[in-house]
């Protein structure tokens, strides 16, 4: 067994680049002589430390601070794998570090937390938060990610984004938006039914809303959520008073006959019977992966627009798309906040840049479109300045 | 004020060096496509995580977590500022990080924590330990951050290790040794006597009676410390019950009065008689920065041999001999923990270098002498091998 599995990963080209891990800190100084070393650490270095002492914002322009990202996780709820800890979540943590760089150029630092609790995670995140110039929360579970993300948002004067939420939320407002759009119909005539009910499930149908569409209906494991079903968490309970006008009970395929669009956020399975019970020139956004809950083969026999989370199907739905260009339009304009403006502007922006080329396979562009990240950074950054949280 | 004060800035070239920052996170693999993506994040990461999930000693092997270090410090302590806070020292933070770079080609992470409390801190890193292969406190101080280094060793199974405590003990031994030996003495004969007892002169006085010095005197602000004295912290109360042989009281000027060695760890001044009343063929070791204990020029009057912690003077005593090479050899033995040993080794093949060059003004090799990382490495590693704390 040990044996099959070595040579399985010995195999698999994933292991190979993997091998030593995928980051390097790099200094951007050299120190070749005593004169640099007088420079770069004592005794120039400590003018530099009294400079940021008598006079704090120093610390943006001398120091890496402002520019570089904490990615935080406690590994409770890594990809499709569920609580595999901290540090079997790092591989995934280092891979997002590897994306801000290498698609915004953002300096990013894998942080994997021991502590499960919310006051501890809280704690600890404004602890270090001295070294940080903004935090992206990682596959963190629900319901503790919403918590942990308004204490921290509340506490800290830098960004903090839980990209499980909103990186995917943006960019499936971008989704859905494109889609209304080319099956020729308004958000506001939309009426969408999201299966799950997590983080990324609650982050989406929040944006959704926001975003004007008209209607909306989220399921969970446990049916549909409706106001005063029973034992409903705080997010669900939110949840349940923004959504579900017309009060549906029960399983998910009662709130599909005649549905609009699919948001699938769950990683189960949705019947066919029920995605060909929708509207016509349905919309179905399949994002669980790698098993999406419709097959794109399936749901293309009933829907117009299908979206997966995959690359190797059209109309990816990708948080790649999202948060580069969120946290360096926030690092441009200095904002201490990204605001729920922001997200809307960094989905719009998104949307727009299908343009002319809008068609049922093309409603989102490709993660390695070139124009992407600084047409995000541009409207989250001209956002955060006409929402007065941007500091430069 | 401020237009000066900006001036001054712009006209100092440590201001222009800082800019921006020292550091920057690179990847190491390039994501330029669909393909690539898939292997370095989504759906290939997963493998990797369920791989360290199943088998958690992968992590070593699939991340860069057992290469990287953390440079924790919560600014209470920086170089001879004092307690400027987090902000203010993270130039300091970034330039070890530099440094490790440089020296030895260690990642590292400057991590500046808001708390002072011994109980935070001991939490925050234990709990941030899953990301790091190892912990550089650095600039926290006396007394807290003896015990707070005490708990880290016992609760990670990493090596964590103090700088201003043991990066300087190591060179200053090195530095003893070789100055007993070029003036014709063994460590067993000399009288040392450290003028304080912050985090450098207590662990510098343990460093050298381990080392082998004969006797030995501690002064603080109040004089020397003996065993019995009133108020005395326990790592003073420790030394006291290890040294002062003579059971010496009252001022340092006593000590020094036919002593073999100073060694200034204390930013005070020492004048000159007192230098005057030491032994025949003394030793000065004055390591204050910018502004020795005793100046150079007057130590020499008396002194055999004259070490300080600059570098425009000869023998410099100066950290950056030692820590790069400490943690190079504890990840290259993969070691759980730097023992004394380990530490005393360091010293040793430290000392060795500088061979038959040995005089009264190279008593230390350079930190630009490429030899210092690799053999400082080989003998701690092997040491950690000897001291059945390496598992590779």
């Amino acid at each position: 067994m040990t044996t099959d599995s070595h040579t399985a990963r010995d195999e698999d080209p994933a292991f190979a680049l993997h091998r030593g891990g995928k980051l390097r800190v790099e200094s951007s100084v050299a120190v070749t002589d005593h004169e640099g070393l007088a420079l770069a650490y004592t005794p120039g270095v400590a003018r530099v430390c009294s400079a940021i002492a008598d006079t704090p914002e120093l610390v943006d322009t001398y120091t890496w601070r402002s520019q570089v990202v904490a990615v935080v996780t406690d590994g409770s709820a890594v990809l499709g794998l569920g609580d595999i800890g901290p540090a079997a979540s790092l591989p995934v943590m280092e891979g997002k570090s590897l994306l801000f760089k290498e698609f915004a150029g953002i300096d990013s630092v894998p942080i994997a937390l021991s502590c499960n609790d919310t006051d501890a995670i809280v704690e600890t995140v404004e602890r270090m938060s001295p070294s940080f110039g903004g935090i992206n929360l990682e596959d963190i579970s629900a319901p503790r990610c919403f918590e942990i993300e308004r204490r921290l948002r509340e506490r800290l004067d830098i960004p903090v984004f839980h990209d499980d939420q909103h990186g995917t939320a943006i960019v499936a407002l971008a989704a859905v938006r494109n889609a209304a759009r080319v099956t020729g119909r308004s958000l506001g005539d939309l009426r969408v039914v999201i299966s799950g009910a997590g983080a990324s499930g609650i982050a989406v149908a929040k944006m959704l809303i926001r975003g004007g569409v008209g209607d909306l209906v989220v399921a969970d494991s446990k049916g549909l959520v409706y106001a005063g079903r029973e034992g409903l968490n705080d997010a669900k309970a939110e949840i349940a008073a923004l959504s579900n006008k017309a009060g549906l009970k029960g399983s998910i395929e009662t709130a599909l006959a005649g549905a609009d669009v699919l948001v699938g956020l769950s990683g189960g399975t949705i019947a066919e019977e029920a995605v060909a019970s929708m509207a016509a020139d349905a919309v179905v956004c399949a994002m669980a992966n790698p098993d999406p809950e419709v097959h794109p083969d399936v749901a293309r026999k009933y829907a117009a627009v299908v979206a997966t989370g995959r690359s190797d199907f059209p109309n990816q739905i990708n948080n790649v798309l999202a948060f580069p260009g969120v946290f360096r339009g926030a690092f441009d304009a200095r904002a201490s906040d990204i605001t729920e403006n922001m997200k809307l502007a960094a989905a719009n922006a998104l949307a727009d840049l299908v343009g002319d080329d809008l068609s049922a396979d093309y409603i989102l562009p490709s993660p390695f479109d070139e124009r992407v990240v600084p047409a995000v950074a541009a409207a989250v950054a001209a956002q955060a300045r006409a929402d007065g949280v941007a500091r430069g």
